[in-house]
Order: C-alpha cells, then sequence, then structure tokens
C-alpha cells in the first residue's frame, strides 16, 4: 500500500521543470505492483548523450544496479527504464534474465543496442519482477518533453510527494539547464542516499568529467543524508547529458558553474527526500566541526543522525542533549570529552563538558517544537567540519514499515 | 518517569539468589530523581576481594568508568556504590568532584582507601549528580546478605523487572557460587551491551585470571547483544571474588568449570536485558552462518539485528526476509549474493539468492506471530558463525524515549 497522508515537511509548491532538448519522458500504468497509478517511466534520449552514476555499496546490490554499472562503461545512453512496485533486488538469476528482457525491448524501440539502456526498480525486495508488463507497455508509450511531474510521480513507492529540482548554468556563455527527479524514502542512508535519482541536462560535457563532478557532488549532497541508517540494495543516481544546448565541450571548458548548479539540484533533491523520510515531523541539520578531519566529523555527524535515541527525543520535543553526547561517543572518532560544545537552535544548551550555566530549556522550546531543527556541536580536537540531514523518528515509521507489504 | 507495563518477554519467575560469603548489600531512597523506590545500592566486599571490569569503548566514558578503570590497577575492592537517576555523565570538573566525594565517604564507611571504591551511576545524561544525597545516606545503611532481589531493584532505570542470575561451579572439588545483577535497558550495544551488571562470587581466583576470562566471556555474552545499536558512556561490568568459598588459588588451579559458569550468568544476564529492550515484544536470534570470519559473521548479524526496517517487520510479524538481505548486503562483510540462505523459525524462505520456490509465507505466520523469533542467514563464503540477539522495534520505543526526562 501506498502511504498517503503527505509529509508535513513537503514543499508549498513545485518548480515547473521546461523541456530538455534531447529528453523525452512517457510513463505507463503497468500494475506491476500498484493498480491506479502510473509505475513505469521510460526516458528517450538523444544518440550521443553521455552518462554518469553513481550507486549503492550494498553487496547485495540488485540486478539493475549490476546492469547499469556495466553499461556506464560504455557512457552512451539511449534509454532509461524505470518501474516501481518491485525491486527486482535478490531475484537471482531471474532477476538478471528480466533486466535483459526489459533492455531488449527498449534497445528494439529506440533502435539501439541493449548498452545504452539503462533501468531501475523500486519496490519490494525479493520478489519475481513481472517484467512482461513492463515488456508490453513498451510499444504503447507516448512520449512527452513536459511531464516532469508525472514523471517523478511515475516512480514513486511510500514517497508522499514528487520530487523535483531544476537549475541553470552557464558553460562559455550558453545556457544549459538541470532538471531532477528522485524518489526515496526509506533505506536512506549513505553511501548512496536516495534509492533513486535520475537528472538530465542539455550541456554537452564529457562523460569522464561529467562522472568526476558527479562523485565529488553526490559525496556532499546524497551521502550527507540519513533516514534510518539502512541501505537499499537498489540504489542509483544517473545523469544524462544530451549535449544539445549548444556548447561546445573542449579541453579547456570551464564547467564550475555547471558543478555548481548540479549541486544545488542534488542538495535540493537530497533534502526533498530527507524531508519525506517515513513518518518524518522534523528535519534535522547536524553541523560538527572542530574534528580531526572531514571524515571524522561526518561519522559523528552520521553517529548522531542516526541513534534512534536521538531521533526519538526531537520526535518528542525534547531538547535530549545527553543523547548527543552519548552519539557522539560511540562514533568512536576522536573528541574531547571537556572542551565538547554542544548548540540547539542556535542556544548554547552545553560547554566545555558540562551543562551551559546559562542555559535555560525554555529558551529552546519553541525551536524544538518547530520543524527545522538544528544541532551544532564542537568536539575540539580539530579544524575540519561537515553538516548531514535527517529527520525524526516518530511512530509513523513504524507504522509505515511495519505495513509496507501488506 | 519510570515504565510501568512489564515487558512480555519477563521471566516468569526469578531465581532466589543465595548469600554469598563477604558480600553484604544495603539500599537506600536517596531521591536522587526518583521518590518513593530505592535509587542506592551499596556493597560491602570483605578485606582481599579481587575484581574485575569491563567498559564501555565510548570515547564520551562517564567519571564513574574513568574512576573504575584507574582502580581496577590495584585489584582488589572493598565497596561497590550504584546510583540509579543520574549517570553523572558528560558533567565535567564537577562530575569527577562527585565521584571523589562518594568514594572517600564509602572509604570512611569501610575503612579502606579510595582505591578500592568502586562507584556506577546510571539515568539521565548531562545533570550534576546530587552527590550529597548519597553521602548523607551512607552512614545510615542497614546490610544484609540476601538482599538480592532489592539489590536488582534499585539500580532499575526505564527496566520493567529485575535482572537476577545465579550459578554454582566447582573449582578443585570446591563448590563456589556466582550471583549477578543487571539493568538495561535502551542504549544496549556492544561494546559493551548492558548499562550495569555486577557479578559476586566466592570463588578464590587471582585478579589477572579473573579479568581474563571476564574478557573472554564478555565477548559473547554482553557483546552480543542489542537493543537499538545505542552505545551508553556508562555501560559496567564488574566481577568482585571474595575468595571466601574455601578454595585456593593456585598456578594449576584448573577454572573451566567456573568460566562455564560465569558463561551461563552472563549469558542469562543478556538476554533478560534484551528481552526487557525498551518497548520489546519478541526476542530476536540471529544467526550468521558461512562467513569469512568470526568478525565478518557478528558484524553481518549486528547490521541485521540494528536494522530499524527489519526491526519494524518484525515487530509487524511480518516474515519480510528482503529486509534481512538489504542488511545483509550493508554490512560492508563479503557475502555470496546468489548462495545466500535464509530460515525464519526454522523454515527455508530463500536459497541460493532468490526465494525458495517451496516456501509458503503460512509456514511461518504462526512463529512470526510469538515471541521468540529465530533468523538463520548463511553467506555462502566460509564457515565462521556468530549469533547475536535482539528484539523488535516498536511503539512502545518510542514512547519510552520520547517521555524519558519529562
Amino acid at each position: 500500500m501506498l502511504s498517503m497522508t503527505i509529509s508535513p515537511l513537503a514543499p508549498k509548491s513545485y518548480p515547473k521543470l521546461q523541456p530538455i532538448k534531447g529528453v523525452r519522458l512517457a510513463m505507463a500504468s503497468c500494475g506491476v505492483r500498484y493498480a491506479g497509478r502510473t509505475d513505469l517511466l521510460v526516458v528517450e534520449l538523444a544518440e550521443g548523450t553521455k552518462v554518469a552514476g553513481v550507486f549503492t555499496r550494498s553487496l547485495t546490490a540488485s540486478a539493475s544496479v549490476l546492469a547499469c554499472k556495466e553499461a556506464l562503461k560504455g557512457a552512451v545512453a539511449r534509454g532509461l527504464v524505470v518501474n516501481s512496485g518491485n525491486s527486482n533486488a535478490f531475484t537471482g538469476k531471474a532477476g538478471e534474465a528480466s533486466v535483459s528482457r526489459i533492455r531488449d525491448a527498449a534497445g528494439r524501440l529506440f533502435g539501439c543496442g541493449v548498452e545504452s539502456i539503462f533501468t531501475a526498480s523500486t519496490g519490494v525486495i525479493g520478489e519475481k519482477l513481472p517484467d512482461e508488463k513492463i515488456t508490453n507497455a513498451l510499444p504503447n508509450l507516448l512520449f512527452s518533453e513536459s511531464t516532469w511531474d508525472e514523471a517523478a510521480r511515475a516512480i514513486m513507492t511510500t514517497d508522499t510527494y514528487p520530487k523535483l529540482a531544476t537549475q541553470t548554468a552557464i558553460i562559455e556563455g550558453v545556457t544549459v539547464t538541470i532538471n531532477g527527479i528522485a524518489k526515496g524514502s526509506g533505506m536512506i542512508a549513505p553511501d548512496m542516499a536516495t534509492m533513486l535519482a535520475f537528472v538530465f541536462t542539455d550541456a554537452d560535457i564529457p562523460a569522464n568529467i561529467l562522472q568526476e563532478i558527479l562523485t565529488e557532488t553526490n559525496e556532499v549532497t546524497f551521502n550527507n543524508i540519513t533516514v534510518d541508517g539502512d541501505t537499499s540494495t537498489s540504489d542509483t543516481l544517473l545523469v544524462f547529458a544530451t549535449g544539445k544546448a549548444g556548447n561546445k565541450a573542449a579541453a579547456s571548458t570551464d564547467y564550475s558553474d555547471f558543478k555548481k548548479a548540479l549541486h544545488s539540484a542534488l542538495h535540493d533533491l537530497a533534502l526533498q527526500v530527507v524531508k519525506d523520510g517515513e513518518g518524518a515531523e522534523k528535519l534535522v541539520t547536524i553541523t560538527v566541526a572542530g574534528a580531526e578531519s572531514k571524515k571524522a566529523a561526518k561519522n559523528i555527524a552520521m553517529s548522531i543522525a542516526n541513534s534512534p535515541l536521538v531521533k526519538t527525543a526531537i520526535a518528542a520535543s525534547d531538547a535530549n542533549w545527553g543523547r548527543i553526547v552519548m552519539a557522539v561517543g560511540k562514533a568512536g572518532e576522536r573528541a574531547d570529552r571537556d572542551r565538547l560544545c554542544i548548540s540547539i537552535g542556535g542556544v548554547s544548551v552545553a560547554k566545555n563538558g558540562e551543562a551551559d550555566p546559562n542555559y535555560n530549556e525554555v529558551q529552546i522550546t519553541e525551536h524544538m517544537q518547530g520543524r527545522d531543527i538544528t544541532i551544532d556541536v564542537n568536539v575540539g580536537v580539530g579544524s575540519e567540519f561537515a553538516t548531514v540531514y535527517t529527520c525524526d523518528l516518530t511512530h509513523r515509521y513504524i507504522d509505515i514499515n511495519g505495513s509496507y507489504r501488506s
């Protein structure tokens, strides 16, 4: 069953995504699992489209993830086929055969080799994918350039709202557009974070540079969010560049503005994913500073972000900073207990290893009852920092995950 | 507030612990935090008592833990002072001063040096310990040899029942007794597991051998349990040996039966802690076999045991083995996706990387609805195995942890 109440953290309005030259979208209702809604997204990409990707680090990765990784070696793409309802993960040889049949059928549809077809599946793990429902739908699709909202909806599972982002950038005087869609919403943790995200641009950019920019940008966007610390076997982030904007890629081309725009788009999508974490009532922004290294800062921040005790306290609007101390301690990274400082909502609650004598819980009651909680920690041993994002742990998380398959 | 409904996994009856020569117990109601209940346990130990201990690996360990570690270098004990209601953790120099004052007062009471006094505190983190309430109570205590049940109750926080275990062992023809008490119940995760456990024996055993046996036994008992993956800053397990049983320690002494009995006592206490995990409705026993190493087996088992998605599925009596696959994948240890086998309640649900064709969910419905869930996983790459224990993740976990401080 799909989840129904829209997250209180949902955006007030959705951006209107403009067409991207060389990208055409089609949706269908195949009945893979869900009735009465679209569950298939097919994207046609112009010839010559470059592609880059990052994937789950799960050692039990799904058949689609393995096929995408293989296809990425060619770095060109003509088609993307995504279904929701069934993740085709842990389905053994049968799962690999399903992916093959889908790629064959899409290759026929677009008149290209299977090595240019990318696939992704999301939903229940361990049940055979009824791929004939998908391949039967392919010949009857109606493609369009403007149905971004519908595309984002077709890939949803327990998401309560579609996730879209758009940015423009300038590459050597030419304006290029970046459109992205994503879906969450459980099993959101590094590495990497969202289960599925697809980004499209009309920029002309060599595949190796695109991959480099994506890897770096993913590390500080999707890899900085967590919902429950669990990792999907299907996590996939792909970026497709059709090269139709009119800029010309050259060795000397400056892609810094493109990189900045991609960062904004991915950050935007990543936060939308966290805000739609299963049962989320609050967005929690955790910054750890004063750490020995960036990695240490991130590990400590993630230890706080994934602590069920911290997350339940936040759900209850309880400024229980003692649990933050606990999470710092268990992270296994160096921290100076007697220099540790913690602020919540900008108010110092603990400094130099003990409760701030000037702190009065009333000062942050209003903050704790809000939707947007900030936690700042300084561990007092260095000068590196990291910011991660998570949500609180509520009764609805248990409701949703205790009934997902029923 | 203390938690009230007794865990459905509570033991049907409590063992009656016999006196241990050289151990006298006293309780008091000091009002550290709780009203109308005992919150102080003081134990007098005969002169010459040996002691061994293991502690939290938290890098923000409490003042008591640091003092115990220091005292352990002397390896002799005359007194133990434990309070509930306030953990005296993250209380800086003030916290260290509290521990000092308590040890001074207990040293005067027992006529010994502070280096023989061990302390532990459990409860809220980050608030100053009103140690004068404890030191004021010390001179008025009434000691007894038989009040083990009351001792176990005095150290409870959110525990719903007292935890006691007793065993006897034979050392070179002499029967010795082992009595243990413990308290949970959140932040139960390696390393180590229970927040507080104290074990007493009348055996005569050199401190270095006692420490060796304790370290090894702890690793396969308390360190194999987890409730929420969170780790307390106060975790303490101490074993005191008064040497009053009449056996004589010698270089050639065989302690294997003692070690076995200590294992039984610690295993018993550890399971009682898990069964009283906050909100626990089910005990979950997870065995991972076919792993590359014992460490890999345990890491995979803990990844399953700490997965919120696995734990919520179990709470909902849902045999969602796909989430078990996910947890195997994210553990980061080697596993062969295409040889992976999973059984639940002894029924094969997945083999060789896909759903078992003979498996019918109805077969394990009754098992899933029971109190005692077993999960067996074979990851198909080696011959090492490990078993860990956890509980499910229920609405009550959130209720308890969202209101602990209020």
